[in-house]
């Protein structure tokens, strides 16, 4: 691996992250850097002492720089604002201050980006609501809420990845653009050209994916152990703090391997994300978690316990207990019981199995009793179901009856999926895990829409 | 990081995969094994002995397995043809056969999924051509070929994701349906709600993404380092050997660096991935190589030398000074011109720096001469263009001039984007790597057809 700190920073004249500087205070201490960054705040003394907060969005730490009049430009440093972006040399040392542990003695400070006109910056340096922040969402990432998120999402989506492969599964980018409906539901996008909307131009009907599964089942009957991290659209209309009308997944699929396979793997696989997370982003973790209120052992509580696996008719039995909840064996569990159910079992993971075949789609299998399917559900705390995944229905014929009683007669989008099941058929089975919903979990935020960077909800894009 | 396998192991009964078998030959040798996959082909001896060689797609290699007219079900075993799928139980032993190292004597083979009529399996065991296979796209990946393309695709998109987290880059979802047009040209997918052309479901008109650059830009001014990695669509009418109308990019933003500093990068990145696979997956590489008729050093060759770094218009003075070629300055470089360079530089990569700004997108920075942009396209073997970067207009006039020019007065879509200039603006630079590209140049396949699993081009959708 080479790692090009060291030859960009030559280029860069020794500009560094602050990330690189802290991680490696021993190499820079009492040293000249340079550092380039947005002010995160500013604070001018009366004698001739300015203190300027700068981030750059590599580290939870801002980093302190003071500046002297003796600096040729300190007139037009003591009019920075927050937002302005500056070059920094000065010297690295230790911090007498309480609030950090070192700062820049600044011997040169270059203002590259300027604010003209500070009031209408949105994002200054009061405290701004979720709300507002969701309609400057170009400019939120420069907070220090979002930009801690989008530390834990990266961190998270490469922890995931890098599990899956080690573990030896393949990584298959599944269609995006698709002619089938995995859901058997309506709620899809269209795909068109442009400016010409009768035109078909892949020659049929097509549509953006509601899940890479079916793709996904192909490539496990020849690879074994395969999973996609892609995109996934829903035309639902939902406003609800944990539907996204694009979303990220990540999807599963294991020849030879049944439900309790996935639900071993789910478990270990949240664990080691979770582990990782607390090793690296303790920072990152700790502050948000402390803003969303949660107890300190949030996600140690997730880690040292064994999820609670239990059958449907189990969870309708315990849920049907409370004095305020009544649901009939057959239907789906609402979000309020799976809020529930979650409470019950002290806010560690649900793992709820064998769901009843109606409310279930016509890939899953079907089990001995007729009536119900190997199925589950996984909940995680703050937002519920996070994963679901079922054994998939590896016999040709009753495959081929489930998608005739779910797309009719006409199954030609459908046959190159039976031919799984005509050659050389295997047991298998999978998950989808919701990417942002579990970022939802982790980090405790209460809306969706501030865990996607770019969320697109009904009504609402706007980049 | 946990490995699972242990754990699932016990579960699977010790069913392991070929990788992990032969990664562990010391552990497994001269023990009972289970193993489940597919037979790539059988082979009866009249002295009532079975080969059977049966893949998993776990590794490059296949494994053979030894059964005895003494098995209880021989005769069903006499009748297996390629494409069952079996659960074979039995002793690991080295082999005496000079084709493999190790071979399994069975005890048990169980038939899991059979082939009812042999003679209408698509994958039999005759040789096919990559036309024909490209119709069977879900059942391609049971062959030699199409394994070993994704297991290179799915190391080198870990690879990539790796390279760009150990240098702190983060990853940023970018918007897949978008409201606005990066390459401001008309070659656009439209999003409608399916059965409901006239309703926009986001207020708006949508489309698909045709590069998430605009989106990471907002990030970098915020995080200084980050990179995107998903889909993009392009409604070309292109039916050449390296167009999709859907394909992977990965997409790098850097705030506060300069062309110099993404072009050494793109280097050391594409040289990074190139030893990692080397170094992992030489037994793919060398076979797919060989497919290709390419030199033994293809790869090498690469790793082992400095890209050509140059002006365009010293590229259009190599293009005129061959016999069959006259290009223009002004004119953007065609695929025959790309190849000849890349000839003329003995296939070590070329990158191509300055291009005329008239054949350039509006976000591309204007250099002093006023007639070309800071911009650099590189160049690789077998394919020819696989990145293209450049540094971004930082100056909120010029900006908006150029936006302008690009989309008349209507800005209402582009305002996010010209807010980055208006508020701390840096200068930045960035770069897209077509995915399939790097593939094609990587493995030498010469279709990028065959190295999306699920390829779409215009009139062409199967699953």
């Amino acid at each position: 691996m080479f790692i090009i700190n060291n030859k960009i920073l030559k280029k860069m004249k020794n500009s560094i992250s602050i990330l690189y500087l802290l991680k490696n205070i021993d190499k820079f201490l009492n040293k000249i850097v340079s550092i380039n960054g947005w002010v995160r705040n500013k604070r001018t003394s009366n004698i001739g002492i300015t203190f300027i907060s700068i981030y750059d969005g590599s580290s939870f730490n801002d980093i302190q720089i003071i500046s002297n009049n003796n600096l040729k430009n300190y007139k037009e440093i003591t009019n920075i604002t927050t937002g302005y972006s500056l070059n920094v040399i000065g010297l690295l040392i230790k911090s007498i201050g309480k609030f950090q542990s070192y700062e820049i003695k600044a011997t040169e400070i270059n203002i590259i980006g300027k604010i003209n006109d500070p009031k209408s910056y949105p994002i200054s340096k009061k405290k701004h609501s979720l709300e507002f922040l969701r309609k400057v969402e170009h400019l939120r990432i420069r907070t220090k809420l979002f930009s801690s998120i989008s530390r834990i999402r990266s961190f998270v989506f490469n922890s995931i990845n890098n599990f899956m492969n080690k573990n030896n599964f393949i990584w298959v980018p599944t269609s995006i653009i698709t002619c089938y409906n995995t859901e058997g539901n309506n709620q899809l996008f269209e795909v068109h050209l442009k400016d010409d909307l009768k035109k078909k131009f892949f020659g049929k009907d097509t549509f953006l994916t509601v899940s890479g599964q079916l793709n996904l089942e192909s490539y496990a009957c020849g690879l074994s152990k395969v999973y996609t991290f892609g995109p996934a659209f829903r035309a639902e209309n939902s406003n609800t703090r944990k539907h996204l009308s694009e979303f990220w997944m990540l999807e599963v699929e294991i020849a030879f391997n049944n439900l309790d396979d996935i639900i071993l793997l789910s478990e270990l696989l949240i664990k080691n994300v979770y582990n990782l997370l607390l090793d690296n982003y303790i920072d990152d973790i700790v502050f948000i978690h402390r803003k969303n209120n949660l107890k300190i052992d949030y996600l140690n509580n997730i880690i040292n316990n064994n999820f609670n696996i239990l059958d449907y008719s189990d969870a309708i039995k315990i849920i049907n207990k409370s004095k305020f909840n009544n649901i009939k064996w057959g239907l789906d569990i609402s979000s309020d019981n799976e809020k529930y159910l979650l409470d019950y079992f002290n806010n560690i993971p649900v793992v709820i199995k064998n769901f009843p075949k109606n409310i279930k789609p016509f890939y899953m299998k079907v089990n001995n009793d007729e009536i119900t399917v190997s199925s589950m559900d996984i909940l995680l705390p703050n937002v519920g179901e996070v994963i679901g995944g079922s054994e998939r229905e590896d016999n040709y014929e009753i495959l081929n009856e489930r998608l005739m009683n779910c797309f009719g007669d006409d199954l030609s989008n459908y046959q190159w999926y039976s031919d799984l099941r005509k050659y050389g058929s295997v047991p298998h089975s999978g998950f989808g895990l919701g990417f942002e919903r579990l970022l939802l979990s982790i980090t405790g935020m209460n809306n969706i829409r501030d865990i996607s960077p770019f969320p697109k909800t009904p009504n609402n894009i706007n980049s």
